[in-house]
């Protein structure tokens, strides 16, 4: 399994403001993140391109699995850093309800 | 179950080039999948920009499971699209061989 | 691809029955079919045993997983024999209402 | 979310024999579990008899869809009691290494 560098803070909140949680990556992890994201953004125009050409519809499906494995893995990626940090930390800081919040977005993404 | 226009056609042959298989599909059923495809392209950029804030890894999950629907989405009304017209066309006109081609992308879409 | 031999038709409606369609698979197709949700059955069943031993969750859901993909196998199979007969005949016959019933259960299965 | 209650221990290794790790469930999870996975081994049970009665392909699908349906729920019960016991415990106990056992389970069922 690949490691992923992130990490879970609470930012703000000193001035009066809601606190934030936030999850930083580091910069190698974010760049893989964000390679894989152009990636994406760019087949889904290649795919706007082939249904303007009236390419055959079966060549355009095959295009939309391959970008919902591109996107299933930035999902793995992204679930492996958050329960890396996040999860870890919050469990180890006693807030076990971020158990809940796990089960409610692994339960989508298993849909 | 939405109704879809869609034609399936060979294009060219003619002049000694290759003749290439073309799926029409209807003004209305094009402007449907574009405007699905420039949300979905929309929902990746904006990814993008949640991972390069440090957004809570759970928030950017959630944006994730959102987009794989929305490209399920796309993904059902092409195949919808494809059967009422390239499938159906082909196996009436005794191309059963499109069956084997059917087959292999379901099973890409149904992993 | 495997090839599967499987067949459609109408059976009864004479003697003023209600007709109904039947599926018939070779022999061959129905003993491989058998054989596979003879073991899936017993996979359920060491689930059970599973649980009621207390044994450690990680390893009954990679058991679930495994049955998981076990059914999809058969799923596969099942859907390849009824494109490959029933969803050819009726086309053929101008029955593309057909098509309607697949989309709907090819979107169960890719759920 | 339904509550789930479960509870996670090392077994035996007093004796010299290797400890095993286990899970236990409460009654009233137990039963629920062993409910669903009798309904479960009916389900495909009764695929067989569909099958051998030449049932049209169609409704043996949707069973199958059906029997997925209710294995999925199986496992979102098992992972949820697993997350709630054994995955608190361990990382609060240290053993971060119980994420990469978690994420590798996580994928299989997200497949």
């Amino acid at each position: 399994m690949e490691q992923t560098q992130s990490a879970c803070h609470i930012h703000g909140g000193e001035g009066g403001g809601q606190p934030v949680r936030k999850s930083h990556h580091s910069d190698e992890m974010k760049a893989n993140l964000i390679n894989r994201l152009n990636r994406i953004e760019g087949q889904v125009r290649g795919v706007k391109g082939l249904i303007e050409k009236d390419t055959y519809c079966d060549d355009v499906l095959n295009q939309i699995a391959s970008i919902q494995s591109a996107l299933n893995s930035v999902g793995k990626l992204l679930l492996e850093g958050h329960m890396r940090s996040c999860i870890v930390e919050r469990i180890q800081s006693g807030e076990t309800e971020v158990v809940d919040e796990l089960l409610t977005t692994v339960h989508k993404l298993m849909k």
